[in-house]
């Protein structure tokens, strides 16, 4: 194998390839990445077993091949080398050594044989079908911040992506939470999405999935069946298993009687609330709470520290309520809006409350009380 | 105690003040800071008996006093506030509790007793001078990176702060090793500053005294005993004890009688052994330098990852020298050249080398070399 590519292609690959390489391996061959030339084009692969990333980058390829090397270290050494620089890669399968040259630097690395890296198997996909990455973006965007990290329920450490059926018909859903709190964020179907399974994205899948969604022009081809869901763009091929477990019925959870509104200033209410939750103690983060004729007064006492109370102005018509939250959770889910209102729909203290943005139901946001 | 105060100017006397105070204090008042009015000014002082550092800001203050409160969730709380905010700080004695009110926002922290606030012993200073800030700055900022961590050799937990003798006459000198590599900075000596006693400069005064010398235009006043060095400017007071052990005699580490001379962009150097270090396991980071006819060879050999070379042009015309460094090492007193070329003064390949820039004498670097 031998090629010349130019260090900022090469680095894009390499460094897309190795961030799904996990640090410490028990199998050396999980911390190597594949590199195969072929034709005009060289690929790059990694995987941690559940995930498997493979990357496409243009070169000049004098000699076919394919070898294995160390990610980090391939990552780390073109990261080094100067911009601008066109970098030669050989492979000489007699030493079993990979060698880099730019300028006057040259790199020998130990390889691993090609033959021995892990392919995922391929597996039949029950639904193929391609979505703008803003579109995507969104869905992952806004719910994985409450997916959950308790490792005893696997099947919420995830992004539970399906179809499902609303008033105005099918639409491309995505639903995360741990129990304290739950986001929902629907799409409209794309094409060809109708017959997809549902299946539970891991955290780390969508967490890779988000480098594939910056360009905004981006057409992801998505492919899904009951254990693989896969997302290509021309050059990038993200393909992880999906979480093994049944996402609970969430619909349930979703308060629909809820009357009482509060509109807030989505932006103005976070900062309120990082505010006054400043004096609590770390771990019951719990802020109250209470509005009357269109004013919220916010408020934490903490019995060691302090007391802390900001009063905002609101649209609140409905009779006084007294109710507390996680602060972290009411600020995450504020974040959660970019253009309008924060308009949360309550209902009595020990309720959960449910949140949109302005009359927008396309994303709505559920949170558990707390006692205060 | 009462006053007004503006929130930019709250902020930087109490991030200034708080940056002493350790996170986790077996003496609960020794996370508090100190707030003083009196006059037209508000006092901020906070300790961590070793370092006690104060801070003055201007203040509307309508009723004199002092308090104590917890430092981190004061500064949290000021930093949260808008920008331009008016703060109105109060203290009510009879229920012991301090009220922070900006905008909207109110917040009432619980406080210790100022009268239970440590002060730090005044002591009699036996020299007292001014200095730049530059030059002080220059003299620390180009000495700290060589200071030990190692908690058995106490007595090199610092900058060795004292007057030398050179064949120019006294300079006021600052020095640190670790064992490894040594940094020797020299001043012009200030006015009034002969008598001063040398004094080991603990670390984390070293990293708050940065803080006061970012002025490029402000004179700092020293002052110096056996056992403390305070550092003030009109708005800020440090004062530290001094590590009380004996810094090494580290004249006799210095080499004088090296020969060999090799001159190289100092930029361009370090970033070669940067490059070629990738391949080094963590622990051992040797780089090999081989120097001829103006030619610099480095390389580094890690048997189970891969090699490393990078050739420079440089000005060597000694004869053939093979020596070792750590790679760290290397590029950290290659970082503290500013304005030439590293010069390095090299013997064989078991001797100490020492670096400098240019023909500058007034900072020098020495570093011991390893087998490679």
């Amino acid at each position: 194998m031998k090629f010349s590519i130019e260090r900022s292609a090469l680095l894009k690959a390499v460094a897309q390839a190795q961030s799904v390489v996990e640090r410490r391996n028990a199998i050396p061959i999980l911390s190597n990445v594949l590199i195969a030339a072929d034709g005009a084009d060289v690929q790059f692969r990694a995987t941690d077993l559940d995930i498997e990333v493979q990357d496409s980058a243009g070169a000049m390829v004098q000699q076919a091949g394919a070898t294995t090397v160390n990610a980090a270290m391939l990552n780390e050494i073109v990261r080094k080398l100067p911009d601008g620089a066109l970098v030669a890669i050989s492979y000489d399968p007699a030493a079993e050594r990979l060698t880099i040259a730019a300028g006057r630097s040259t790199f020998t690395l130990a390889t691993l044989p090609q033959q021995d890296f892990p392919a995922m198997a391929s597996a039949d996909f029950e639904a193929s079908f391609t979505a703008p990455a803003p579109l995507l973006r969104r869905l992952f965007d806004k719910s994985k911040f409450a997916i959950s990290t308790e490792e005893t329920r696997y099947y919420l450490n995830g992004v539970y992506f399906h179809i499902a059926t609303t008033e105005e018909g099918p639409v491309l859903r995505a639903v995360a939470t741990d129990g304290h709190r739950l986001a929902r964020v629907d799409a409209a179907l794309p094409d060809g999405a109708a017959g997809m399974p549902g299946v539970i994205v891991p955290r780390k899948t969508v967490g890779e999935l988000r480098k594939l969604l910056e360009d905004d022009n981006a057409l992801i081809a998505v492919s899904v069946s009951e254990t693989k869901i896969r997302f290509a763009t021309p050059t990038i091929t993200l393909t992880s298993k999906v979480i093994d477990g049944t996402f609970p019925d969430y619909t349930r959870v979703i308060p629909t009687g809820n009357t009482r509104r509060l509109e807030v200033d989505a932006a103005e209410f976070a900062k309120a609330v990082d505010r006054v939750a400043t004096v609590s103690s770390e771990r019951s983060r719990a802020v109250k709470l209470v509005m009357e004729d269109d004013r919220l007064l916010l408020s934490v006492q903490s019995p060691d520290t302090g007391n802390a109370e900001e009063e905002l102005a609101v649209a609140y018509a409905d009779e006084r309520l007294e109710i507390g939250f996680n602060a972290k959770y009411l600020q995450e889910i504020a974040a959660q809006v970019d253009r309008e209102n924060a308009v949360f729909m309550l209902n009595g203290a020990g309720d959960p409350a449910l949140m949109r943005e302005g009359g927008d139901t396309s994303a709505v946001y559920v949170v558990m009380p707390m006692r205060v």
